[in-house]
């Protein structure tokens, strides 16, 4: 470990997305950081005992697993798959020793245009799955993804709709995720993550920045932190007064950052994350 | 008029961008529709008054100006200059005869982060603009923009917000807009269309559809009606019960729809209006 190495810095392998997950563990270990993020394609590509095993060997931990949930589906056998894919992320979270499987909960069904009934389908289906992730020790975390996304990736779009959908379960069944690209804008934000903390809810913190102009792809305009135009020191001051002190990850979804090498990618991130994100 | 026009549907000109003032209103006029909703930019190209009598010649009024605001800037001069302009767009919409003037509030200026002091920059500079517009009967329209917009367009961004910043001055002074494309995936909407209701501040509503891939352009995003993920009866319905029963705009941008031929455009903005807005 390295004496810069930001404590609480952790790598989500989709900003190094050339690497392999070997790749990157190495890499953020090399780096001085103590956690990754994972995806399910990355961990799928070695199987999840040796995802697990590669990470503990690098003296890491797992942040958080990417991803469960499109769980909008109004049909009988799309929800069962749905549910049945659920249970193998919970499954894998578990063995990963990853605290968090992160939700990004659907679209709309294609042709489907009522928002409500989404949404509704979306807390019947967690509901199911509490028990399960409950089995194993696994917290769900309904991110609210941007309200660009709020047809095709998750018809949950603000902190306090995730927050109203968490209600239902215990704080240690489901929690929300504070990501600043998705939620910079909102203007209930400060309430909602003082609500958030309130209720001990925070089950991650994911940081990258809203840069303009978005690109072709609306997937992938997120930039490294201060490249944009979020108050990153004022938005980790409200997470921090909120009782979060867990991991803080950054998830950059960016061609040119995928085109960087992964060692450039991690100093830039240990920069930006002092300069900007963290309190020196 | 031809006996199938719909009575409220009103053609906003950025709708038939290629289209001059006159063009727009002749072509609106053949068609049936009793009002247009005008661009500041088409109104110069033949001044105000021209434009004024072209509309009324034509038997058409006028449902909204576009636009004013862009009132965030933080330095005097910029502020001084965007309040002339706003006073000379109020002075437009009096000659016009427009009662409504539609606000895009404006984004960070350049280089800030600072969302919520941007936001307070906004309300002070209505209250400046208030008694002027309310000397020429112009209703301020508040319009909340897309979340996607927030950086560089509107720092409003909900219908709850525009509210809330309205609720300082009388409703026949500072209203709202109620768009599909901005709105359409706010959790909050069927609450705070009601709210906008109860206070009579629904200034206008104007309707065009959330398509998908969202285009290089971020801007050129919108779609027909019915051509893509949004419920227009449905949201027709929470804005007729909140008691609004004037025109229905129709604004789009979109590069397929400017190069359509304007007669074409406006034989689609009819049929879907009865497809898919009002109750047949």
């Amino acid at each position: 470990m390295t004496s810069t190495a930001p404590a609480r810095l952790s790598l989500n392998t989709a900003t190094t997305k050339n690497w392999t997950l070997r790749e990157a563990v190495d890499g953020a270990a090399r780096a001085g950081l103590h956690a990754v993020g994972l995806w399910r394609d990355r961990v799928a590509e070695v199987g999840t005992g040796s995802a697990a095993a590669i990470v503990r060997d690098a003296g890491l931990r797992v942040s958080s697993l990417c991803r469960g949930g499109f769980l909008t589906a109004a049909d009988r056998t799309s929800t069962a798959m749905a549910l049945d894919d659920n249970r193998a992320a919970i499954d894998e979270a578990a063995e990963l020793d990853a605290p968090v499987l992160v939700m990004v909960v659907g679209g709309l069904p294609p042709g489907d245009r009522d928002l409500a009934a989404a949404r509704e389908r979306v807390g019947e289906r967690i509901a199911e799955l509490v028990p399960y992730a409950r089995q194993r020790s696994v917290q769900l975390a309904l991110e609210p993804l941007h309200p660009m996304y709020c047809a095709d990736r998750a018809v949950i779009s603000t902190l306090k709709q995730a927050l109203d959908l968490a209600a239902d379960h215990p704080a240690a069944d489901v929690g929300v995720v504070v990501d600043s690209f998705h939620t910079w804008w909102d203007p209930e934000l400060p309430a909602q993550i003082q609500r958030a903390g309130a209720e001990a809810r925070i089950a991650s913190y994911q940081v990258c920045d809203w840069t303009l102009p978005l690109p072709a792809d609306a997937l992938l305009g997120r930039g490294h932190v201060g490249d944009g135009h979020i108050d990153f020191r004022a938005l980790t001051d409200m997470v921090e007064k909120a009782g979060y002190t867990g991991w803080i990850e950054v998830e950059i979804f960016n061609e040119t950052v995928w085109n960087a090498p992964g060692e450039q990618t991690l100093r830039t991130l240990k920069e930006r994350h002092l300069a900007h994100v963290v309190t020196p």
